[in-house]
């Protein structure tokens, strides 16, 4: 007996390729932060353009991390961590933890808070929180953190990227 | 008998305020996205900043919904939904499908999918999806949905929302 391929088209969409999904969110904009934490053998941290707000009361982010992402043991392993939000002059910050293979701190300046997560200097913000779950979707885990400490910085704006641009925002963006 | 409250602080962090991190998620950029759904009684439609791709293979993306939303109910009863990708001259359609108790979709060309979702006219691109997923987090949905259809439009680029301000980025607003 065969099987019917139209039979099976019609019941199961055939969906689009990684490829058509990635150049969509390719050109949607997003602010970029920094994750940072604390693991045993140092301090863990990876640029992320997924952060966004989930809930305000309580205080909840989210933020999605590729299960070949080289910081996903520790992110697993982690009870708390730190997301720092990038300033427009923080371009270098943002490409350094995209980096595999060096020492993303080397040529950032940082300093542990006393529960030990690190944290960047010249951020617009940080949120400290403790990670509440972590959901396994598709290829990546969806992380649900609890906000639980914030701090705001006196910096001039925040880093955006789109298209694999960087960019600043301010009047001579801004719709009138 | 009587608690100490240093005690419980030390056990329990005190967290922040709703206010405290709204402040940072305002200051944190984003693409803008209209979803879109049909439900019995006609198109649905809200405007959202929380739009993020999850993951490529399986192609997965998310949003949050607020609890409050007059939307909630359609979107917790909704087997499929589109989200439209806005371009930077869509501010207008964005302040619409935010507005409450009024018709959304007046001021705005749309068609249905063969499926019955809407699709916006102007947007830089769309994706329809099946809801896989509705996750209560504090006073959210977080909504997980499958990409199985997307197009991408001809428009100049898109539209991006940080502190209460629409913007246009391109060359003007690039980095080095």
């Amino acid at each position: 007996m065969s099987i019917e391929p139209t039979t099976l088209t019609l019941v199961d969409p055939p969906g689009i390729s990684a490829e058509e999904f990635k150049a969509v969110f390719r050109h949607h904009p997003a602010g970029v932060a920094v994750v940072t934490l604390r693991a045993p053998a140092g301090p863990v941290g990876f640029t992320a353009t997924s952060v966004i707000s989930v809930s305000a009361d309580p205080p909840i982010l989210a933020f999605s991390l590729a299960a070949t992402s080289s910081s996903r043991f520790a992110v697993e392993d982690a009870a708390s961590l730190v997301v720092n939000f990038l300033a427009a002059d923080q371009r270098h910050v943002a490409a350094s933890f995209a980096r595999r293979g060096v020492d993303r701190f080397a040529g950032t300046t940082w300093a542990p808070l006393p529960t030990g997560e690190p944290v960047l200097e010249g951020a617009t913000a940080w949120v400290r929180g403790l990670v509440e779950d972590r959901i396994p979707v598709g290829d990546s885990l969806l992380v649900i953190v609890r906000a639980v400490r914030a701090s705001r910085g006196d910096t001039d704006g925040p880093l955006t990227y789109v298209d694999r641009t960087y960019h600043r925002l301010g009047e001579h963006s801004r719709l009138p």
